[in-house]
């Protein structure tokens, strides 16, 4: 037989044909989010069932409190989840930094869950938040990518993300897969509780078994964040400012674009930007709006009214079909409308893409950003 | 009578001396701090009544929660309060941005206790916040300092902070009063519920006496601050890194240096820094490190090499006598040592200080920022 040498290395198999597993990454994200769900929920017969979840469902229903601790873009997950599960279940929810839970004498009772999120399953920080509530007899429930990682197997009950194997140091496709499980996570527990309605749980399913296709739509957008990525390539420093579900997210965009890009972006509330960020901004200052919230759309609107009046340079992230922001603001990047508490599935999307692109421009290890490891097995 | 007219302007009397505002608030804290405790504790008999308390103690001491809401510096404020309270008095606290908190359904109930923080008694988003937890009886205690404000007025009880005209937009004596009558409040709910003990109490009371005379000693270190502000004043990017108490005031240290000085500075936990914002440490990155904590020395010292080993520019503020990080820091301000969780009073004096220099070097207006209003008395 004729054996002919294949001129490719094992990374670009790997790599599938993209430049960096980073980009794979972000392509990826329709089908793990498919994945991620699977077995778990049906739209159609408006099931959930979280296997962790069911397990110890009595004790997690009769929760008086939840604390969600984790580090980097698995603590942005844990502010999304504190405002699902609140606003679903009407359980209070706190989230605390690992790396602070760890060293201070935290409140933690046996009446509580705590839910530690971990890629890799071996964060240490994590870890050592999870032996400390332990010990205080509360539930731990984990949501980790890594099987039989040491989070997952420190914890009594927990998901995986079946986000298969991340490579790129920023995380973007375990991050989606993690506000998943916590979406599926906080309806199963409203469900449970009664604090919605049969037909409301349906209407979120079925949109969330619309969303890998909203993605795919959304990462059609890659050549026009490409164009704005060229404009703003050589910024110093970006803001990225959100509102109720999309406050996490404008951290997590931040986050990537300081992890490969290395460029001072910071998230804020959006309302919070006239208690100060608000001095910041002239002409030099690109600030990145999610404007998709249906809820604050007019709040948003006079925010962004805010910064132009500044000279700020506004790139929003909004519905398809808004015209009045795309009226005020310098570019504005549409993408397909959902369910707002779903929105950051789809406004993560783009600025992952924005961050990318940056980076790749301005010539940085995209999968292998300085000074930072993909996963933190020190204190 | 021989009449000479004072060739001094009104603004010039008001400044008693100062070139700014905002100097002589932060020289008034020694000052205004015993103004804030007056009447208020005594040391020597080891005890604490703050007037608004006292009145509510039953309804206080039986609270599942305490939800501390504010903007901005009063943020930072509530997110040391949070530390406060649950360390000395064991109850769950949750801090939340006034903005955020009102736009959404909040989890409130009627034995929760929200804590309302607010120098001018105006802001707009915390009266809102105010009016929803009201609407779900909660108990509502009010911080503020001037005195007949909206918010004094809108809640159920409230300690005045004392701390007399604030007119400096970059709030300094404001917040020092508001830690200050944050932990009288904390250290008065854990007498009452016996999370503490009366010595502990007296060490902590005597130690809180000493505060002001702690702070003048502090003031001292203005010219060798001045000297490190001359280093740094070109500089267009600072990180801030603490952790426990001082983690809020990296925020704090941050948001005054945005404020004034138009340069992009954040706050992180430290340990967080490793989780994505160490891409951003090269040579150029002047990183404040407040590294007082005798209960996290250890931890702080390595967060420091980590930042030397990326070429980053360290400026620690330590305890004096602390000759480990003195070796490792490029620069050092040596503060008085005090109890751990009364630190903040002390370690926010050299960052007010440091953000004053820059600012007053890069030619800014100090005592009147650009696109920042004193009082935010729109949403």
């Amino acid at each position: 037989p004729f054996i002919e040498e294949l001129e490719m290395s094992l990374e670009a198999i790997e790599k599938g044909g993209f430049d960096h597993f980073m980009l794979k990454e972000i392509y990826e994200q329709p089908k793990v989010l498919e994945d991620a769900v699977r077995g778990r929920m049906s739209a159609e017969d408006g099931w959930i069932k979280l296997g962790g979840v069911s397990e110890y469902i009595n004790k997690i229903n009769s929760a008086k409190r939840f604390i969600i601790t984790a580090c980097g873009t698995s603590y942005h997950a844990g502010l999304l989840g504190e405002y699902l599960i609140e606003e679903l279940s009407r359980v209070p929810v706190e989230v605390e930094y690992a790396s602070e839970f760890r060293y201070r004498n935290p409140i933690i009772s046996e009446n509580d869950i705590v839910i530690a999120i971990s890629q890799s399953g071996e964060t240490a920080d994590t870890l050592a938040a999870i032996e400390i509530a332990k010990e205080r007899q509360a539930l731990i429930y984990g949501i980790c990518n890594v099987i039989g990682s040491s989070i997952a197997r420190a914890t009594h009950a927990g998901s995986y993300t079946h986000a298969g194997p991340e490579i790129g140091v920023a995380s973007t496709k375990a991050f989606s897969t993690q506000v998943v499980i916590l979406t599926l996570l906080a309806l199963q527990i409203a469900e449970h509780k009664g604090t919605i309605t049969t037909s409301y749980l349906r209407q979120v399913l079925f949109e969330l078994k619309n969303i890998p296709n909203k993605i795919k739509e959304t990462l059609k957008l890659d050549a026009q964040i490409q164009e704005i990525a060229e404009v703003f390539k050589d910024a110093t420093n970006f803001l990225y400012l959100g509102r109720g579900v999309n406050y996490p997210v404008a951290l997590e965009g931040a986050l990537k674009l300081k992890e490969i890009s290395y460029i001072h972006a910071e998230g804020y509330p959006a309302a919070e930007m006239k208690h100060g960020p608000i001095a910041l901004i002239d002409e030099q200052m690109p600030v990145v709006v999610l404007a998709t919230n249906d809820s604050a759309h007019e709040k948003i609107v006079s925010n962004i009214m805010e910064v132009k009046a500044r000279s700020g340079k506004v790139i929003a992230i909004v519905n398809e079909g808004d015209t009045e922001i795309a009226a005020l603001a310098d570019y504005t990047i549409a993408i397909p409308q959902t369910e707002e508490i779903l929105s950051p599935l789809l406004t993560v999307v783009p600025l992952q893409l924005l961050s990318y692109h940056i980076a790749l421009m301005r010539g940085t290890n995209v999968d292998q950003p300085r000074n930072l490891a993909k996963s933190v097995t020190v204190e």
